[in-house]
């Protein structure tokens, strides 16, 4: 049965590892420091292959079979004494337009450290082990947030998955992109297909609890329900000096109003509603626009408390539209993404705090629901899943200025490691 | 004295010969019928060359005496019983790239319908009257709205208007295309050398109240004050599920609060408060932005009450930042344009009120204000101007489906050559 620090991560490799491969996707520079950049690692970008390219030579010269299914997720299988499906450390490569070093680049990380340090230490797992490179987590070029692992989990077809267009050139298509930088494997995307025993993940906690009580690792036992919405809101466009208040079709002013409304229906309910981009036509600065699209984001760690405050925005959608019903402007919700609230499990949650109390002590961690989505929450689907957080300054993320101190880094790659150790030599089959 | 409706113009023939003319610049067909296309006759086009020539040999054909000055104005002058400076009734024959066949078009018509009338009447008019047709009053090729007639008025140098290069392709100056299509006249383009004795212009009203108010004339006694500013809001970009609502600042919630408050102001003072053009950064579903960049455009009648929604926008944006102070977002108001009211003279609101009066009738007719720039605005400044406006369908203007009926376009036609006439009859000098 394997010990919690029988084996010891080498932590000045693992942030030299990380902060030599952010070279790739580096920008938005805000101090004079060699790693005082952001991020804008867009997934199937140039520098996205350069950082996957990189991930499987690694994996590979570490006696790991290199697989890639059809949506890219890269999957780094290192032989254990029995076979089967193997344990998994993963997270993802890909980062935000302005995101930073830390936010899934951390867990790929760990996981990369982690195998270094079982194949310098000759230790034998008893089954597989893997390190997992999910492909874009974050939904941000192509609009679909755990693009990879969510066909992998069987929430999305992959024909649907390839199909997503750039958001920024409708032309571009996730599938032709995934061709492109030669990374649409054919290894079929799905749990049945190529099953995980298990699935750890390390990651910023992206929220300000953990820093707030001065601990330093979170055991995650589930993660936020939330919905993502286009809304579009129709008007009509006309001049913007001769058309009295009165007598206007303005969806901006709608859009406006249901925003306010929205951020209300947040608060009341102790969930959080966000909107992050936004398109107006016709566009021009002396004319009422007649239409606006806009996403609309929201959070809740409970189901039915997520489903009141949809319930609440429909409601105060309507009423806008029948106070405003001269004007003929219409509003549609139209719901894209909806993921329910998440139940990690116990075994793997078990493991977490046994790798936690050994390294910082259970008075330095605590359980915790994760505000975001990850990639951990489409796995746990299928296999027993847990995560570990770290503090990150100031709770910040999807932001050039993420941090996370190396100490914090390396404590939870020594845990999550621990972590897969722990549940693999526990297995039973 | 001039007797209202003592001359009757020809409704049949101001149709036939608007959309005659038409064929030079037809675009953007919306039906089958022959008249069912929008323009696209941008100014000293090919096209516009070809209405400019039909213009002056038809204005020629009357015993008019065509003027062009250094900025392609055209001025057809026609003799009365004494000499002096004329009458004027003018518009412009350009278009916007998607415009209509009435906007500035149905305004040169009635100035040559009225021509024509005069002349097959045998009228003789105390002093001149003159047909004008100025120049690039769209500002859409060669972007300065009123440009031929700003330079008239001295508010833009015919230099400066010489040297402004076309939207398409900036090779190509005004200037040159004057020139190329054989429109520099030798006249210069001011109010001093060639002068109006008064300015009268008919045109579609370009927004709803006629139509609203089922009336069929618009007497015009001036134009809105107006300004525009850039409005920038700067908050800090952080992850939408993560982020406590109460840890945020979210510049997209501060810019919805202050276009609602901008949108209350508008109304409390009788304005007008658009917002046309916004843009978000960075752009990311499930990334609260942290830069908003969006136009305001405000007006109204008066000047000090324009000036004190100003100071209450103002005061509302600040309210808002320190409301939300502990989030860090600020907002910015930076003034690109500011356009005092113009006030149209009491003698030429008085003519048109009794020509409209006379033809449709006290209830049919109201007061109004323009609330678009018209070159009417730079002629007021120079010599008495009034406008009479029509209906015209759904408001709706720049745009290929603008519409007027022929009863409304012929009863306008009547109302600006009966204003003009009286205006001719009462002059003293």
């Amino acid at each position: 049965m394997y010990r919690p620090r029988q084996l010891v991560i080498n932590s000045t490799r693992l942030m030299d590892t990380l902060h030599k491969t952010c070279v790739w996707g580096a920008a938005h520079r805000y101090g004079p420091g060699p790693t005082q950049t952001g991020m804008a690692r867009l997934t199937l970008s140039d520098d996205d292959k350069k950082a996957r390219d990189w991930f499987g030579d690694e994996m590979s010269s570490l006696g790991c079979d290199i697989k890639v299914d059809t949506m890219g997720n890269m999957f780094a299988v290192r032989p254990g004494e029995k076979t089967g499906a193997p344990t998994a450390i993963g997270s993802h490569l890909d980062t935000q337009p302005t995101g930073g070093r830390y936010d899934g680049i951390l867990g790929v990380h760990a996981a990369v450290e982690a195998m270094r340090t079982i194949h310098e230490s000759g230790y034998k797992t008893q089954y597989p082990i893997a390190a997992v490179n999910w492909t874009n987590e974050e939904g941000a070029r192509f609009p679909k947030s755990l693009h990879g692992s969510s066909v992998w989990s069987g929430d999305f077809t992959v024909e649907n998955a390839h199909a997503l267009t750039d958001v920024a050139d409708s032309s571009i298509t996730a599938g032709a992109e995934l061709e492109r930088i030669g990374y649409k494997g054919t290894l079929e995307c799905s749990a049945k297909a190529n099953p995980l025993a298990a699935h750890f993940e390390l990651h910023i906690e992206q929220g300000p609890i953990l820093e707030n009580n001065k601990q330093t690792i979170g055991i995650v036992n589930g993660g936020q329900a939330y919905k993502w919405f286009n809304v579009r809101v129709h008007g009509r466009d006309s001049h913007a000096g001769t058309t009295p208040m009165n007598l206007r079709a303005d969806p901006l002013l709608l859009s406006a109003r249901l925003m306010v409304a929205a951020n209300a229906v947040a608060i009341k309910h102790g969930g959080c509603a966000t909107t992050g981009i936004m398109s107006l036509k016709p566009g021009s600065i002396n004319t009422i626009p007649n239409l606006i699209d806009y996403t609309l984001d929201i959070r809740h760690p409970d189901d039915a408390a997520l489903a009141a405050m949809e319930a609440d925005i429909r409601a105060a959608a309507a009423a806008l539209v029948a106070e405003e019903s001269r004007y003929k402007c219409t509003i549609e919700l139209d719901k894209i993404f909806d993921y329910a609230a998440t139940k990690f499990h116990p075994d793997c949650i078990g493991a977490v705090r046994t790798a936690a109390e050994a390294t910082v002590g259970a008075d330095m961690a605590r359980e915790i629901v994760s505000g975001a989505g990850h990639d951990s929450c489409a796995t746990s689907k299928h296999c027993p899943t847990s995560m570990v957080f770290i503090p990150c300054e100031e709770g910040l993320s999807h932001n050039p200025r993420e941090y996370a101190t190396p100490e914090d880094c390396a404590l939870g790659a020594q845990v999550v490691m621990d972590a897969a150790l722990l549940f693999d030599s526990r297995r039973q089959k």
